[in-house]
Order: structure tokens, then C-alpha cells, then sequence
């Protein structure tokens, strides 16, 4: 990438030789690289990327192609995973039907598949890239928030995690896993390769671009895996980020726009819709959605999932705590992934079979299955009474006769622990659809106890007759998953993946109520606990387990005192000084006072010393090299947080710490993450 | 409300007395204050205060109750409004159609009641608050970047306002001005008050709660206008910030929850409606809503949408420029203001007046009826064919026979002058709503262009014949809003008001489009230009007239140094640095060497001259008083726009400037708003 950049003749190198030529000879010299292979085809190209880089710069900067080529291949990848992982589950239901009547071979065939599906994610992500376990949001909002994390971006990674995640959704709703959170990992990795190309083809403006690029990707992962463009950017807004800038807005909606466009236009012209559709398309009555007073029932029903939300989040603390201090874990987890994943999906799938336990909790059903019948309009207790008009969603929930109520409430308690449990599993997977689900069950229980209670009073009261359980089941989903998550936009995921507007208000009201009992007494997210759990160098979620952290002042966890120079440094001392690896060294008036005077930067100081060399004079530092003056400064009595968000907002690379003028020490992004990693450690 | 916190025997006051008996001693000797009325009355209020607080305080925070509040009070206003608004539009119509066959007095009814009521709301703004002129979104928006504005948060200007708007909404679809810009600030205004009486019960973390309810009251603004929680929410954080802070999407939603549900539950209880449906639903089939190839043409009138906003933001700027450098018009627009809107109205309602040019542009419609009429499902020229099912919006827009596209055509052409010229009515009036419907209109011209042209060759190709005009003018209004606000969640707003999700992706598209054309070459949106005609101490929108500016360092405009103490100083120069009214007074080494070791806080310096009053003896400053250290320090290299985002990141109230530390001066908020106000003359 350098080499390109560095060519001979470029346009560039061109206009630095007539402004300064002695400095571009030096430069030239020193620069000045062996024999490279192919010049001529080296040389055509280059003109080539120029007319191209010309051509496209005329409509819009060269960015916005790399978002729109984000969003669209985003979109691809996940229609390929979808496409993919319908085969496999189509091939498993197939080879299950064709065993009809063996049930013993039924049995092996159920759990087999599954868990053999899940070893082999485990065992190949794991030899592959052991960074691409997992669902990545903890990583990717560690990263967005400024720490670099190169081994979380690789394209190893990339393949290991798709190819994990095809297996993890292959193995269906046995082990209840999702997609949301890979994707989201998949296309930052997409994004970092992008923004990597964008800035061979510009030039320029490398830190800020790649920053952007990755804001972007994490916002195209969330919309591209719905087809889901505005709740999409909102979610991963809320999600990753504590501070937004406005000016993200447009390239995340325009890559998320080109993405579900794309994902949407991908399934219309494979046969599966005529238009572009919402996904989860629901047919709720719009005359009359709902009556005013319905929506304290939709308060009670946020209420209720924020009590949920609170055990299950529990619950899965208890268990990453368990599976971190037990030693037979430990060796499990570290040594035999495959092994216990195996293990685990064969004991889940064994409870789902469908001729045991699973015929109470419609195992049958896929993921998406799950999901649409939920939302299904009509109320299942008016037409189980009329065995007639008996459709499909009643039909996979009470198979073998068992009332609904009784497959609702066991699916809701059977999958609570399972899902827990599978939380624990080390493949690539995603933990929001499986909650939204599980939200949605919660909801339409108490719909359907609704809808019966209102038709047997149904003389008194004919208003009540017509109420919908699908509206509760939407409305559960997006209070559970908003609260699990702590955000609010799952109420327009919900809104967009359905394409049901008239239920905005009430669901937002039950997502509200369940947040604000999820959050209350600073409990952590799940991503939040996932943070702490992996130790990452992520603040919000580290003052989540503690709220004293933040508030450190900087002074106390200062590292040792890297390089300095004094103004009247000598070849020798900035000889030294170049050594080490820092991009900007800092200037003190003299090494006895300290006082900072400003930093230089790496380069000059090679310039410097090519130019001692070649007069052979002893030169002072200030006689030859600008002292670039700092901006701001920091007090070794500022917090933690304050110093971080200072990194993140003046954008600079290196920040000074002084005490009245005097030069303490420096705190840099790598610096800032081993200060994070230190203070993870004292939780 | 001083006097409230500190009245003798509060819980407060007997906590410092038992940790710190001496200090307290000598504070509430300072602070004995005279004789008050009704002292056991008041002692019984406190008490019930208290036990209220403590009872409210059980379930959440104090804020939480100000922010329902607020919510439900904003939605009350509006709900009021809309009900005076219909009652005086009503009665307009009542008198034009008594007075069917006198076309003179006709003519004068039509004319005169717009032009009285706009030259009363001019007047009476005038006199009450001059401040409570025009849209109010600059303002409000420079107040969250930090200015302190007070004038424009009194209860006066609200009134004024109200009134105001009322008069000028009442005025009908002949000026052509909306509701929402002002209504922002009616909330704001609200919000603050709210926030006041909080602070007063809760009597802790002032600042911080202030700031918070402004945000909230910003967003229930917009939310409480259409009764559309997220989209109005997500407009106001577009609009208003650059820079979002994630933790208060919790309370704007909660309150534009409350808002919304409590607007539309009104609406339901005053029999508008049967629940709480979308203020303009609509019914577009939701079989087939577009075709995938219709994409291309939404994305042409994303372009058209932007072509045609640069040329409205190019007559706006160029009004704006005019009514400010004209002799005639500042004389007319300082003092004869009811005049001159009244003749302004005047000349507007005779153009529209339905025996002359009124009936080519459905000068008979109201806003909201216009609006109706654009989003319609079918197409009309299909309808035109077809005598016998003539409908409503059809018989407006073709009321003497001619051709719906000529009408569109006219409308189109006349609406933007006469709305320029509407902008500079010295009047409160919203430009959102206004541009949103010009926007429809664009947007239903193309869309019934395509409906003919596809009817025409239906033989060749039967797909095309059920063309939806309305999703065009959805996605018109959604693209020529954006664009001249420069934002993107007016496809939310179009989404939530018509409660149609089926066309999110090619509105998107189109406000993409529309974004990207209005946005290139740094040209300031509708609400910047204000901004900059106005010269509001406001960087964002400084930066789009210029630049540069926001490069400016900061030591360039830097006042002049205030009052500073030495270390060792006496209680003579303490007396001195009490008498400034800073709150933050930086400590210096010695007067000579200006090194800055931090600063002592005013009450701090207070206590100190007490004491040495109290103890007659010579102390030095630094001998009693605790010095306290800056975390963050400013160089004079620093940016003015560096400068103001650590302003509002620290948190501060004084942020100091110091090179190599010695101390330069020091930036508070208002320094920074004169800063920002000597900037804003330059240009």
C-alpha cells in the first residue's frame, strides 16, 4: 500500500520538488527503494486508478462508493447466508420427514444434525480465528469507541465468522441463536477492508475516513440483516456509541438504504416476494388497531418484560460468571470447544424433539417460523374452538391438542434456561432475534389470556371481542429485546420488520416501562455484561460493574515516562528519541524545568538527522524542526472519562499531561486501552 | 426560589451544621435575613414539600415526573391550538359562503380577515415580546449549543407566542405557514419552566437537569405536533444538535410518548376519531405497493426535489438579504410591523382568492385539507375520465375543469414566490409544514404524469396500470422537507404521519438524493440561513457562511484578562477579585511569573474574608482556602471550535488558557457567545 503511494513520478512528488527541492532530495534519497518487478504494468495501472479517481471524483468523494459498495455487499453476504442456511434446514426437515415412522432413527437424526452442525462451527472458528466466536458487538462498539483491535478485523476472521455463523443458523431453532450480532461484526470487518481500498484510491484523509467507514458498517450490518434500513442505523446507533455526531447520518442511511434495497430486491427476483416487502409482512385491521384503554394493558405488558428482562439478564451474569470460575469449564471452553458444543446442542435438541418435550414448545417451527406465527392477527382461543378454519400457526403450537396457553407458558419457561445455557456455546451467534422472539411468546400469552377473558364476557361487552394478540406479540418483542439490549429503537425495528405502523404508540410506551426497570440500580446490558465478562477496554460498560471507575484521576494510572527532548537537543539526543516508536515526541524547555514547550513530529526528526548528515554541522533542535504548539492540555487531576472523551473529540493521536506547565507524561489510544485494560482487572 | 433552599431548619442545613460546625456558623450569620411573611405557612408548605418529594421520589426520579409532565402539557397546548385554529378557519368559511353572490364582499372577507388576524399577531407580538417573532428553531438551537439566552425562555414571550400562532395559523392556506418551528419553542419555553419548579423540589444537580429538559422539550415539540413520538424525536435531534448524547434518547421518547399518547387520546375524546390512529392515515393497497423498477423514478424525484430546493433556499437567502439592506423595508420592518404584514396578507389573499387565480391552486383547501388531497390513493386522471366517481380532493384541485396538471403546475409555481415573500412576515409561523406540502405537490405532479403515461400505453404493458400517485407525493413531501432542513428524518415524519411503512425504502432513497444535491458545496439549510441572517451566536451554521471560522485560534479572540489572584495574596486583594462577578478565579504563582496553579471558588473567597474579618489577622490565601486544579487546559493555538466543544464536553463553566503555564485568560459561556457574536460580524 505504501509503495504505491511512494512511487516515482507521481503528482504528488512532483509538486513537493518544485516547492522544496532540497527537502525532496533528501527525501527521494533516502526513500530511494530496490528494483520492483513489472514497472511498465505498475505504470498503466497507476494512470488508470487516476483517470478512474478523476472520473468519480467529478459526481461525489470517492467515500460515498465505498458506502454504497458496503451496503450492497452486505446485503449480498446476508442474502447468501439466508439462501444458505434455508437449504440446510430444508435438508434437515427433509431427511427427517423421509425417517417417518423410525423414531429411534428420528431421534438421531434431530439431535445429530444440530449438534454436529454446532461442533464443527466451534471446532473450524476456533482453529481458524478464535476471535470470531461469539456475537462481535461487544468487540465492534470497543472499537468504534477508539480502541484498535487489528486481529478483530482480519479477513480470516471474516470467512471463519460466516462460515460459523451459516452452521450456528443451520442448526435452527433448536439451539434459539440468531444473526444480528456477527452481521454486525461481518460488516465492520467488510467496512475496515473497504475504507482500506478508499484510502489506497485517495490518498488522504486516512484516520478520520476508516473511523467513518466503521460507524457506517456497524450501522449496514443491523439494516442489511432485516432489509431494515432506518431502525437498522437507529439500533446500532444506540447500541455502539454513547455520542453520536450528526454528520454519520447520511452515509449511514445512504449504505444502509443501498443495502436493503439491495437485500430486498435480491429476494424479489429469487422468486420469494413480488415487491419490496417488509420482512415479518403482517395483515393487522387498520380501522380500529386498538382501543384507547387497551394501551394500560400494553403498559402492564412493558412491565412484565422488564421483570423478565431482569432474571434472564441475572441469569446469564450467573452463568458467564459460573462458566469463568469453574475448572472443569474452564478446560472445557478453552482446550475442547467442539467437544462441548457438541455436547450441549445434543442435550437441547434431545429436549426438543418434537415426540418429547419439544411437541409443547412447536420445536418444529424455524426461527422465522416462530416469529411469523406469533405475530399472526387473528386469536388463536376464537379459532381453536372452531376446529374448522384450524390454520397453520395454531397448528404447529398445540400439535398434539394441548391448549395454547399451556405451549405458550411451557415454550416460555423451557426456552428461558435453554437459552441462557446456549449463551454459553463458543460459535459465532447473535443473542437479539432469539430474545425478540422469546419477547414476542411473552406478549401474545398475554394477548390470548386477553382475548379469552374479553370473548367470554363477550354479552357484556361487545367492544372488547376484536382484539388482536399479534399487536401484544409485537409489542412484547420489542419491550424484551429493548430491554435486554437497554435501547429504545427495537420499537421501530418491530415497526419496520412488520410494516405495522398503527401500533407505534403502545409499543413504545411497553418498551419505555420495560427499560426504565431494566436500567434501574445501574444494572448492565447484555452486551454490557458481555464487555466485562471478556475484560474489554470499553468505559460505559466498565462503569456499569463500577460507577467509581470513570472518575480515576488520570494522574494516578499515568504509565512510566516515554522519550522527550529538550529545545536544545542535539543529533544525538534526537538520534534516540527516533528510536522509539512514537509519532509525536514532546519538546521541554530543558530537561531540568520540564516545562513543555510543544511536540515534533517523527519525520521532522529524521529530516533533522538526514540534514546533520549531510552538512556535518552540529544543529540545534529549535534552529531546524517547528515545535508544533499543543492544543490542549491535560491536569494530572482529570477523570479517566474525561481524558477519553477528549481523544475521541480533539481527534489527536497524542495528549500531554502537565501539571503547572511541566510535562508529566503523554496518553495515547494504546496507552488509554492498557490504563481500561488495568482498571477491567481491579473490577 | 433562593430563599426557598434556604430557609432555617432545612434537612440540608442541618447536615453541614454537623459536619462542619465553625463554616456553617459564620454562613448563616452572613445569610440572616430580614423578616418574612407568613413564616408558620410557609414552614407547613416546606414540610409537605418534603414529604411529597420523598413520596414521589420512591418510584423514580423527580426529573421523570417533570419530563411527563412536560409531555402532557405540550400535547394539552397543542391540542388547544389546533381546536382555536379550526374554530376561527371555520368561521371564515362560514362567512365566505354566506356571502355566496356578492363577489365584492367576498372578496373582501377572503382578503381582510388573513390580513387582520396577521396584522394582529404582528402587532401584538410586537408590543409583548419582540423575541417571539418568526420560526424560533435557530434560537432554540443556538440555547442547546450552550448560549444562554434568557428573553427567549420567559413566560411573557410563550404567551405572546401562543397567541401568535394561533392568529397566524388561523389565517389559513392563504399565507401558507405551519406550526411546527414555533411550537418547538413554545415547549422549550415550557421546558424550562418545568425544569425551574423541579429544581426548586428536588434542590440538587441544577445545571445538568436544565440542560436535559431543554433537549426534552425540544424534541416533545416536534413529537407533540403531529402526535409522532419517534419521528419527532429524531427530527429534533437532526435539527437542533450535532452532536448527540445517547443517554437522553430515554427521556425524549418517554416524554414524546406521554405527548403523543395524550394528543391523540384528546383527539379521540373530543370525537375526532375512534382511536389513536395516524393524524393523516392513508390507504395505499399494501399488496403490491410499488414495483422494484418504480425505484429509478423515486430517485428522479429525489432529484427533482433537491434541483428545486436549491432554488427555494437561493430566493430565501436573497429575501433575507434584501429585507435587511433596503432602507424602506428596515424602516417598515423595525416599526410599522402590523402594516406591513397586513399588506403583505393582503396582496397574498387577493392572488389566491378563488374567483381569480385561487382556483388553479385549491386556494379553498386547508392546510390540512391539501395535504389529504396530495396523499390520496388513487390517480386522478383516472378519475377525470370516469365523470361519475368524481371525488373529493379531485373536485379542489380541478374545480373549473381544468386539468389537475395545470393546476399542480400553477400551484407549484405561484407557492414558491408567494412563500418566500410569507417568510419575511414578522409574525411567529413555522416554514416546515409549508415546504412539506410544496414537497407533495412536486412529488403527485410526477406521479400523475407517470399514472397518465402508463394508463396511456396500458395495451403494451398491464403492469403499470395500478400506479400509486400517492406514495410519490409521500415521498416528495418526505425529499423537499429533508432538503431544505437538511435532514433525513422527514421520511420518518412522512412514515408516522400517514402510518405507511410500505414506501420507507424509495422515500429514503429520494430524501438521499435530495439530501445529497441540497447539501453540496456547503450551501447553509433553511434554519442556517436564520441563523446567519439573525447573526445568533451559532458555530454550525457560522461555519456553513464560512469555513474558516471555526478555525480561528483561540488566542486571537481572546478578551481581555480578568481579575486574577496570587497565591500569596491578602484579604485586600481578595476583596478585590470578590467584587467581579466570576464564579471560577484563577490562582497564579505570583503576579510576575503567572503560573496557573488552578482556581478558588467565589463562596470560597467569601469565607476566607470572613474569617480574617472575624479572626483580625493577616492570613494568605493559600492558607485557608483549598486551591482546586483545572483538568483541562486551553493553549492559545486552540480552535475556536475545540474551544466550544470542550466547553460543552467538560462541562465547565470556565475553561483557562495557558501557554506553557503561564496563564493567558480564560473562556466561560458568555465570553464564548460575544466570541461567536464578533466572529458572526465578520462575515
Amino acid at each position: 500500500m505504501n509503495s504505491w503511494d511512494e512511487s516515482p513520478g507521481s503528482e504528488t512528488d512532483g509538486n513537493n520538488k518544485e516547492n522544496q527541492p532540497e527537502t525532496s532530495h533528501n527525501k527521494s534519497r533516502l526513500l530511494s527503494e530496490p528494483w520492483k518487478p513489472c514497472r511498465q504494468p505498475r505504470a498503466a495501472v497507476k494512470e488508470w486508478q487516476l483517470k478512474l479517481r478523476s472520473c468519480l471524483g467529478t459526481v461525489c468523494g470517492m467515500q460515498w462508493y465505498g458506502y454504497a459498495a458496503l451496503g450492497v455487499l452486505t446485503a449480498i453476504l446476508s442474502f447468501i447466508m439466508d439462501l444458505s442456511v434455508t437449504k440446510l434446514l430444508r435438508a434437515h426437515q427433509w431427511l427427517y420427514m423421509k425417517l417417518e415412522g423410525h423414531i429411534v432413527l428420528q431421534f438421531f437424526c434431530w439431535t445429530l444434525y444440530p449438534a454436529c452442525l454446532c461442533s464443527f462451527a466451534s471446532s473450524f472458528s476456533h482453529n481458524i480465528c478464535p476471535f470470531s466466536t461469539g456475537s462481535g458487538i461487544p468487540e465492534v462498539r470497543t472499537m468504534l469507541a477508539g480502541a484498535e483491535m487489528p486481529h478483530y478485523l482480519s479477513l480470516t476472521n471474516m470467512f471463519a465468522k460466516f462460515l460459523g455463523l451459516i452452521c450456528t443458523l443451520a442448526a435452527g431453532s433448536t439451539v434459539f441463536l440468531g444473526k444480528v450480532g456477527p452481521f454486525v461484526h461481518l460488516s465492520t470487518m467488510l467496512g475496515a477492508y473497504l475504507s482500506k481500498l478508499c484510502s489506497l484510491i485517495q490518498a488522504n484523509k486516512k484516520e478520520r475516513a476508516a473511523d467513518e467507514m466503521l460507524v457506517v458498517a456497524a450501522a449496514v450490518g443491523v439494516a442489511s440483516c432485516f432489509g431494515a434500513p432506518i431502525s437498522g442505523v437507529l439500533f446500532s446507533v444506540e447500541v455502539m456509541t454513547s455520542h453520536f455526531a450528526v454528520r454519520h447520518y447520511c452515509p449511514c442511511f445512504f449504505s444502509a438504504a443501498c443495502g436493503a434495497a439491495t437485500f430486498r430486491l435480491l429476494s424479489v427476483w429469487s422468486g420469494d416476494g413480488e415487491t419490496l416487502q417488509a420482512l415479518f409482512k403482517t395483515n393487522f385491521p387498520t380501522a380500529v388497531p386498538f382501543y384507547p384503554l387497551e394501551v394500560l394493558l400494553f403498559a402492564f405488558l412493558g412491565l412484565l418484560c422488564g421483570v423478565v428482562c431482569c432474571l434472564y439478564l441475572f441469569c446469564h451474569r450467573w452463568i458467564l460468571h459460573f462458566t469463568k470460575t469453574k475448572p472443569v469449564f474452564i478446560r472445557m471452553l478453552t482446550t475442547e470447544k467442539g467437544l462441548y458444543s457438541g455436547i450441549v446442542v445434543f442435550f437441547l435438541a434431545s429436549l426438543t424433539f418434537p415426540h418429547s418435550a419439544g411437541q409443547f414448545m412447536a420445536s418444529k417451527f424455524t426461527m422465522k417460523q416462530l416469529l411469523t406465527s406469533l405475530l399472526d392477527n387473528g386469536s388463536w382461543s376464537s379459532q381453536s374452538h372452531n376446529a374448522s378454519v384450524q390454520v397453520e400457526p395454531l397448528l404447529g403450537w398445540s400439535s398434539s391438542g394441548t391448549p395454547v396457553y399451556v405451549s405458550l407458558a411451557v415454550f416460555l419457561l423451557m426456552k428461558m434456561w435453554m437459552l441462557v445455557l446456549a449463551c454459553t456455546l463458543p460459535l459465532p451467534a447473535g443473542y437479539f432475534m432469539p430474545v425478540f422472539v422469546y419477547g414476542a411468546a411473552i406478549g401474545r400469552l398475554l394477548g390470548e389470556g386477553v382475548a379469552y377473558i374479553s370473548s367470554a364476557g363477550e354479552s357484556s361487552d361487545q367492544q372488547w371481542a376484536s382484539i388482536n394478540p399479534g399487536g401484544y406479540a409485537l409489542a412484547g418483542a420489542a419491550a424484551f429485546s429493548g430491554a435486554v439490549t437497554h435501547t429504545l429503537s427495537p420499537v421501530l425495528v418491530a415497526v419496520e420488520l412488520t410494516g405495522q405502523f398503527s401500533h407505534a404508540v403502545p409499543i413504545l410506551l411497553a418498551t419505555l416501562l420495560a427499560n426504565g426497570l431494566a436500567r434501574s440500580g445501574h444494572r448492565p446490558s447484555f452486551y454490557d455484561a458481555l464487555s466485562i465478562s471478556k475484560r474489554l477496554p470499553h468505559l460505559p460498560s466498565l462503569k456499569k460493574a463500577c460507577p467509581r471507575l470513570p472518575s480515576t484521576p488520570v494522574g494516578r494510572v499515568l504509565g512510566v515516562k516515554s522519550v522527550q527532548l529538550q529545545k536544545a537537543a542535539g543529533p544525538a539526543e534526537v538520534q534516540n528519541a527516533v528510536s522509539s516508536t512514537d509519532t509525536q515526541i514532546p519538546v521541554v524547555e530543558s530537561h531540568e524545568s520540564q516545562v513543555l514547550l510543544g511536540f515534533v513530529l517523527r519525520p521532522e526528526l529524521l529530516m533533522f538527522l538526514r540534514r546533520c548528515e549531510a552538512e556535518s554541522l552540529e544543529k540545534r533542535l529549535d534552529e531546524v524542526c517547528c515545535i508544533h504548539p499543543t492544543s490542549v492540555l491535560l491536569s494530572p487531576h482529570s477523570t479517566v472519562q474525561e481524558t477519553l472523551s477528549l481523544l475521541s473529540l480533539v481527534g489527536a493521536q497524542t495528549l500531554f499531561v502537565a501539571d503547572r506547565g511541566r510535562l508529566l507524561g503523554r496518553i495515547t489510544w494504546s496507552e488509554m486501552k492498557r490504563i481500561l485494560e488495568d482498571l477491567a482487572k481491579e473490577i
